[in-house]
């Protein structure tokens, strides 16, 4: 597994991710200290009494001294904000990592902030839940799952290692990649899928009519698939707006494919709808 | 339960649907004779060894003879054609029902070829698996899902207390509604999501261009999201064609809603698509 060890790791949001993220390392044997940083006071409370934390605090600039590794899992807007107040407090030679769902946009934002004695190694563990905060949080989060760690020019290979090592202690398979490429695989697996899922939801209830909810007799196939639009809304907008480029783009190769559907449909094409769904029907047998 | 008891009950069609209705049954007790009439050899002898039907046969006129009931559970596309090669062989007085997944269309077809002696209930029991054949076919499948009755004004109502009885006796919850509005309600909740799976996974697998298959780095909220597009492109196929109407419908208001997403997504409009989230969310949410 790892050579690393971590002594003191600060995790700044103990939610789900970065409470889970301390919960592996710790059970892997790799953290001595998690020091805990957040707003809400019984949040933190809660990952203390669970062992998440073995501190924690509200003071950014308290919580990260003297760590080697400040992780930062809050939600995706706030990244560089965060980034911003929790550099200059750091330890020369530690390493500052995120799990942001969306990562050029983020990046954009933390390099210009960063010293010439810290590293950052830009990460995205694939993986959740729909439950949030500390309370939710267990070791066992990421195992099996990918995590995508997207370094740039910057980022030294040594760092680099240090970080796949964590989450590959965690369980996750890591695979490295550019941030552009990145944000282009997540707009196509989940951004779109997500708002194809809100969409979806609003259309429906809207195609009944004023005096008829169709939602009413939606079976199980319709509530699996729609599952993801019971996700947070305000984590889906910040996601939306910091991936736009390229969840504009997915969008609108989305919107060409359902067009051809359409098309088939109203010219009655049966032969074309039979090949193209049989094709989709492949391509996605092929992913299971 | 039921007052009522079918001496004798021909299954048109012993897949997944007409199997699993007959063994419902046979369960409850309110049959006598399971007569099976389908073209495949193999899978009708699977069904008489499970015990699904008691005998059965390749000949349509042989196999309705002297029936109480027949029960059409073929291909969407095909009911019509099989309707009309059965209906000159049933015994008068005897009920014949479908479980077709389209409603309007295979009225309109199936009710010029109507004896004066026999009964046409059209149904349509809301439940399925991605497995097929009689080999799938279990009792309890229908057991807790909702079977739509859509009579015309043609229908008796002795007729039809006789089919819900049944499907009831099969632990269906039984729900009665217009034809028009069944293909309406039906559009929006499977049809338009199985079109938006089927077109989802083209766009996604489009969007890497040439040398990227963006699918490999899809993880399991991908795979739940995008299930219903491993569906049989047959099956798919012909729903499409004959719900064509109300599909072309929700799939507008559908491009609609999405196209709302894109433009505010477009615009930066944090604001709006926080309140399109939330909505599609209170209104996911409170179906489960």
């Amino acid at each position: 597994m790892s050579d690393f060890f971590i002594p003191k790791l600060a995790v700044v949001g103990v939610g789900l991710i970065g409470g889970s993220f301390a919960l592996a390392l710790k059970e892997a044997g790799l953290v001595g200290e998690v020091v805990g940083i957040g707003r809400g006071r019984a949040n933190l409370e809660t990952a203390l009494k669970k062992g998440v934390v073995d501190a924690f605090t509200h003071s950014l600039a308290e919580g990260v001294a003297g760590a080697d590794v400040v992780f930062l899992a809050t939600p995706v807007q706030t990244l560089a904000k965060v980034a911003a107040e929790v550099i200059p407090h750091m330890k020369p030679g530690s390493v500052l990592t995120d799990g942001g769902s969306v990562k050029a946009e983020v990046i954009c934002a933390i390099e210009p902030l960063l010293r010439e004695d810290i590293q950052f190694v830009p990460g995205h563990p694939v993986a959740g839940t729909e439950q949030s905060g500390a309370a939710a949080a267990f070791a066992s989060l990421y195992r099996g799952r990918r995590c995508i760690l997207t370094p740039t020019s910057r980022t030294d290979g040594q760092a680099l290692e240090l970080i796949k090592s964590l989450w590959q202690a965690a369980g996750s398979e890591v695979v490295v990649m550019t941030p552009e490429k990145h944000d282009r695989v997540l707009a196509g697996i989940s951004h779109l899928p997500h708002m194809v899922a809100y969409a979806l939801v609003d259309a429906v209830a809207n195609c009944g009519g004023e005096n008829e909810n169709i939602l009413n007799y939606s079976a199980g196939g319709f509530r699996d698939f729609t599952r993801i639009a019971s996700s947070d809304p305000t984590m889906w907008r910040d996601i939306a707006l910091s991936n736009r480029v390229a969840l504009l783009e997915v969008l609108e190769t989305f919107e060409h494919s359902l067009a051809e559907v359409k098309r088939d449909i109203c010219q009655g094409n049966g032969e074309a709808l039979y090949d193209f769904f049989l094709r989709s029907k492949q391509r996605r047998d092929a992913i299971v």
